[in-house]
Parts: structure tokens; sequence; C-alpha cells
């Protein structure tokens, strides 16, 4: 039985709703995933994500292999015994926070930074795997397609990442070349370490490879190909996506074009892309699944997230115009701040004052407002109107 | 009719249990009362802290006085509707906070410091009021005894505390005969002040002078006598409480053995203090209500409260024993963290990690068990069995 099963695909483009079955329960999709990065979603209980209707969330191999560390997870009986979520956990490789360390651009560039990464160093890359600091002691780490696996096993995620060099924006070619030749045999010897290592048979992992290439349609063509062809469950797309949006959608849809030739059924996650335009655009391209640490880490700098295309769908509650606002942050919005008669004002005072209060309630309204737009474009895509509504979260009504 | 009504005295204490009644609805006493110092409980929803059972919070004066100002807050409907609380506030008058910037000792010896007043400074004191400098932009300020009555009642407080010198322990007993003196002429203007602006009929606040006169007996008898003979309608207690917790039971003693005879009836407030053992022989003491930081701040800094009392109720969850801890942090507590199956080798990972989710756990955690051993004592009282809970209490069952 394939994981994902599609429901419905649209007529004009290559959006596609579904539900992805893991060892941990089904995930309605398209859908958006927030981050649990060390163990939670920050400010918020299991509980509390859940019925905010998430069904997954991810967790950073990098961060919990450095703290608390894989055994000490499993030990505790997996990632979601340890933090108390009962749903899918998707854990990405390391990969992308490992390589930031060196080059870190693509972070930069179109993903947002994600500066606690940096403070480690590389030390060395080699075909074996990559050697680094610790960002939390100094002490010299290893990280490798096999141990990048293991760990997550560790986890007991439901959806296991191959461990992949994410490649930079700013090298050349024959870089990007050489270096999604090595994501490939990475691939292989994740999916070596799990044949020798199986999952028990009452939890049994997805495994998706990541597809590389940078911004170059050939190499991420052939990185599509061997992906689909190494017998991954899934399809994560990675890597530089280009200088800009236009360029990103461009390098995504060269992915979802082959694997809806090659492998239609197989579920597609694209890592770390997640401002309301690109979950629209990346809807329409095919993309099944969606992470990325924008809501949150928006939440905790005092941005609500409101329909409002122009300015980018941000609403910064600090700005003097929010201090004597007393209406909500988005008229009908069903979060505890916007339904609990909270006013821009309070929420103003509390970003200007540092209160832990007001990054969580900024935090449940945000991730409200995202799962209110995934679910409104799967309903759509239901009910044949994804055109429309897509217009209309573009239009931001 | 009086704003507390008493349902049952203890036999061989001066404890009482009641309900205070306010413009807001009732509060079961003896009860705690958690800080929402700047117009929140750090890391909760309104909702939440109702949730744990608590029907009132307290307000800092000071802190709103200086942000976002009372003028803002009363334009959104005062404090209860600005933060979502629908229940009871009491704000304190700005008094401790103020003069903490000057002598501060008072709060390192028995409250724990507020460290975050002290970035201020005091510019001048006289008999019209306190000048300081603002611990957000430096800007001067005035605050005196009827400026401070203002702001509370822009607030829409409904218990309002009388503006005081608050006493330092180092000072003589000169010092504090002349400032007992002045916080007594304070109170006068507060009343002259209120009756000048009367509350709207509907929301009429409650009004609570501040016992002063340090650790000196006959200072602390005579400043009740001139509490109880201004007409306030509750009595706070307030300064400087010794330099342990024998002096300071003792002390509080002589204020409410004084109470007794005076003015049995009105509601009396412990400022500051909230150790568990300090409410136990609050209670007994004839305190009704209590606020303190501690619960929420000790939860901020990864301190669980325990029934432990040779660890002074304390768990400190980051130390490297809760690491591999599956056990929670209480069996049996009903809070999120305990209930929801959370360990403290979880805990003790977020509080490494600093994770916000960490903090508002153990804020949860900690503000379930005060409630619980409050809720214990008020329904020994009610029992008649007030001698039997305290000991089991003490004792850490």
């Amino acid at each position: 039985m394939p994981a994902l099963r599609i429901a419905a695909t649209d007529r004009s483009t290559r959006a596609r709703a579904g539900v992805l079955r893991t060892a941990h329960g089904s995930v309605r999709t398209p859908a958006f995933v927030p981050l649990a990065t060390t163990g939670s979603v920050r400010g918020l209980g299991p509980d509390e994500v859940a019925e905010l209707g998430y069904e997954m969330v991810l967790g950073n191999t990098f961060h919990l292999f450095l703290r608390p560390g894989g055994e000490l997870v499993e030990r505790f009986g997996g990632l979601h015994r340890f933090m108390g979520w009962k749903r899918s956990i998707i854990s990405d490789s390391g990969g992308f926070q490992v390589f930031s360390m060196g080059h870190g651009t693509v972070a930069d560039e179109i993903k947002g930074s994600r500066s606690e990464a940096r403070e480690g160093a590389i030390l060395s890359i080699d075909e074996e795997g990559v050697r680094f600091r610790s960002y939390i002691d100094g002490s010299t780490r290893f990280l490798s397609p096999e141990i990048s696996v293991a760990v997550q096993a560790q986890l007991h995620s439901d959806i296991v990442l191959a461990f992949d060099e994410c490649t930079p924006f700013h090298v050349d070619r024959e870089y990007t070349a050489r270096s999604t030749e090595r994501t490939h045999r990475w691939l292989a010897r994740a999916i070596r370490w799990r044949a020798a290592n199986p999952d028990p048979p009452d939890r049994r992992s997805l495994f998706y490879g990541i597809v590389q290439g940078g911004v170059h349609e050939d190499l991420r063509i052939g990185s599509t190909e061997a992906v689909v062809a190494s017998g991954a469950d899934g399809i994560a797309i990675g890597g530089s996506l280009g200088r800009d949006k236009a360029q990103m959608h461009e390098v995504v849809g060269w992915t979802t074009r082959e694997l809806d030739r090659l492998a239609p059924e197989r579920p597609r996650h694209l890592l770390g892309i997640g401002e309301i335009d690109d979950l629209i655009r990346g809807v329409e391209l095919g993309i099944d699944t969606f992470d990325c640490a924008m809501p949150t880490r928006l939440a905790r700098h005092g941005v609500a997230l409101v329909p409002d295309p122009a300015a980018r769908w941000r609403l910064a509650v600090d700005r003097p115009d929010c201090r004597e606002d007393r209406a909500p942050l988005l008229e009908g919005c069903p979060c505890p701040a916007c339904a609990g008669g909270l006013s821009r004002g309070y929420l103003h005072h509390l970003a200007r004052t540092g209160e832990l209060t007001g990054a969580r309630l900024l935090t449940l309204h945000n991730l409200t407002f995202v799962a209110g737009v995934m679910e409104r474009l799967r309903a759509a895509l239901l009910d044949g109107r994804l055109a429309e509504v897509a217009a209309q979260l573009r239009a931001g009504d």
C-alpha cells in the first residue's frame, strides 16, 4: 500500500490533495509541518499543536543529536513519548544545519537565517561524512549518512530523511554536480544502513531521499531520477533553490514535473519553505508537505501573519500604530488571542515588554493562520476550486 | 455588606476561610495570587490561569504606570479587558518597586530579588512623593499617593493599595518610625483622592492600607491601628519583615493579632510572600491572600515545586540526576506536564536548551502545586482539620 493516497488532483496545475499514512497516523495533505526543533514547538504544549489541526511536526536531527542525543531519546521511548506528541514526526537529516555552519548562505537568501547552527564550525568534509565543532560544548562531533539515519531511528521518527550535502547558491556548476553525486552516494549508504537495521514491524518509518542539483535543470532532473531509482518512499527537495522566488518556483517545478512522470504516487516534501505565497505556489507545483521556521520564528520576533499580501502577510505588532489599536490581529480568527478578545494594542505592549506570553500568543496565531491557509487549499482541491481559492488567498481574501 | 464573608475559623490559630467579594467576582480565601506583573502571567493565557483555579491576579502599578501607562490601559477598558482576564485584580501601589530602587534590601532578604526594578534610580524622596528615573527610557517620572491610586483607578483594579514607603531592614528605629508616619499621611492623601474621585457604582474597588513599622512591635501595632482607623476596606502587610522566617512570622503575627481585636472582618493581604512553608504559616497567622513572584519566577529558572520540605519544596530540573529520570515532576499532579506524561528528563532537556516550552510547563506545574496547597488549607479550615493538614503539608505529604 503506498504511503500517500491521492484523493484529488487539480486540472490546470500539478496540485494534489491526499492522505499520508505513517506509523503514528494520518497526515492530510497538502500540509504545513511546524518545527519542533529541539523537541518542542517553542512555547506550546503538544496538545495545543494538535488542537491547531497539525498532524505532523519536524524534529531537527542535528540539534537533537547534539542535545540530548539519540540514545537518550530512545531510552525515553522515542521522540513522540519524550515530548508527549502522539501524531507523526518527520526528522530532517542534519545536512542542512551542518552545512549551513560552513557556507550558510542558502538560509540567508531563501530560507531565513538559522543563526544558532552557525555558532559551531565545520572541521572537515569528506566522502565519509562531516566533522564539526558542537555549538553547545565545543566538542568534536561527526555526522555521516549512517549516523544520521541511526539517530533518526533512535528518535522513532515516522519519516526519515537521507543525509545530504546541502549545496549553497554561490558555488559553480561543477561543484554542484560533484556535490549532488556525493549526495546520491550518501543516499545509497543510508539505504544500506536501513536495510541492515530494519525498524520493528509496528513502527515502520518512511524514508525520503533529498533531491539536490542547485539551480541547474539537468542536475535537478538527474537527481530526481536518482532518488526515484533508489526506491525511497518519498522525495524531499533541498539545497539552493535560487536567488529569488521566481527561480525557486522554477527549480521546484523541475523536480515535481519529473516526479509526475516517474513516481506520481510518492509523497514530496519541500524543505524549509513556508512563506504564505510560497505555500500557495508550492501546492500548485505538486508539493505535499512543507516545513519552515517562519511562522513560529516571526512570532518570537513580534510579527503576526495577516492576510496582507502587500506587506508579505506580516504585521509587526511592535510598530507604533499598533499601540492604541483595539482591533484583534485578525477579525474572525479562531486563535486564542483573536477569539479571546485580545487586541493589537495588548500584543504591542507584550512585544515591547518582551513578555513570554506575547511570543506564545503570536505563535498560536501564526500557526492558526498557516493551518487555515493549508486547510483552504486542501478543501479547494477536493472541491475542484483551487484556482479560485488560490487567487483569493493571493489577494488577501 | 463586608467585602469578606468569613465561613470558618480555626480553634487554635488565627486562621480563617472565607469568600472575598470584588466588583469582578469572588475570591475564595485563603488564596494565593499569581503575579501578572506587566499585564500577563508570564507564558500563560488568562483562560489557563483561571483553569488552574485562580480567582485573582496581581498587576504591578509601577511597571504598568511606566509601560503602557494607566491612560492607555483605561482607553482599552481597564486591565481586565486589556489582558483578557475576567476575574478579580489586585494592584500593588508601586511603593515596593520604587523604594527597592533606592534601598533594595528588603527584597534580597526575604522576598527574593526583583532586579528589573533596580535598573532605574531614585532621584528624590520627599513628603510629596518619589521622583525616579524610568528603567525603560531613562525619563524622569513621579509617583505620589494620589498618582498611585489614580493609576490603579485607570487599571480598573478591584483592590487598590495605598502608596507606602517600603521601609528597608537595615535602617534604625527612628528612621522606621518617621517613615511609618509618612506612610500614614500618604494613606490619608490616597483616601482623600479616592473620596474626590469615586469609582463608578458598577465597579467599586476595595481599598487597602499598608501596615509598616519594620520589626518593631509597637510601630507595627501603631501602624495597624492607624490603617484600621483610616477606614480602609482591607489591610496589607508590607515593608521589612525581618532577617529570617521566625522574625517574619512574629512580625506578621503582631498585625493579625491586633486585627483580630480591632477589625476581624477586614481582609488581610501579605505582600510578596509565597514560599510553601510561609503560606502555611501565614494562613495560621490569619492572612487571607498572598502574592509572590516565587512560583512563576522559579519556573523560568528551571525549578519545579515538589513536596520536599528538606529541599525547600524545590527541584531544579536542570541538575544532572534529572537527565535520565523518566518519572513525572510529581506523581498524581494534574498539571499539563505531569498529567501529560512528560518526564523530569524532558523538562531537564528543555531547561538546558532554554526552551520557552520548559518555562511554560514549569509555570503551569508550580501554579498548580501552589493552588493545590491553598485548596487543601482552605478545605481543612472548612472541615475543622487545619492542624492535621498543615502538619501533613509541612511533612511533604
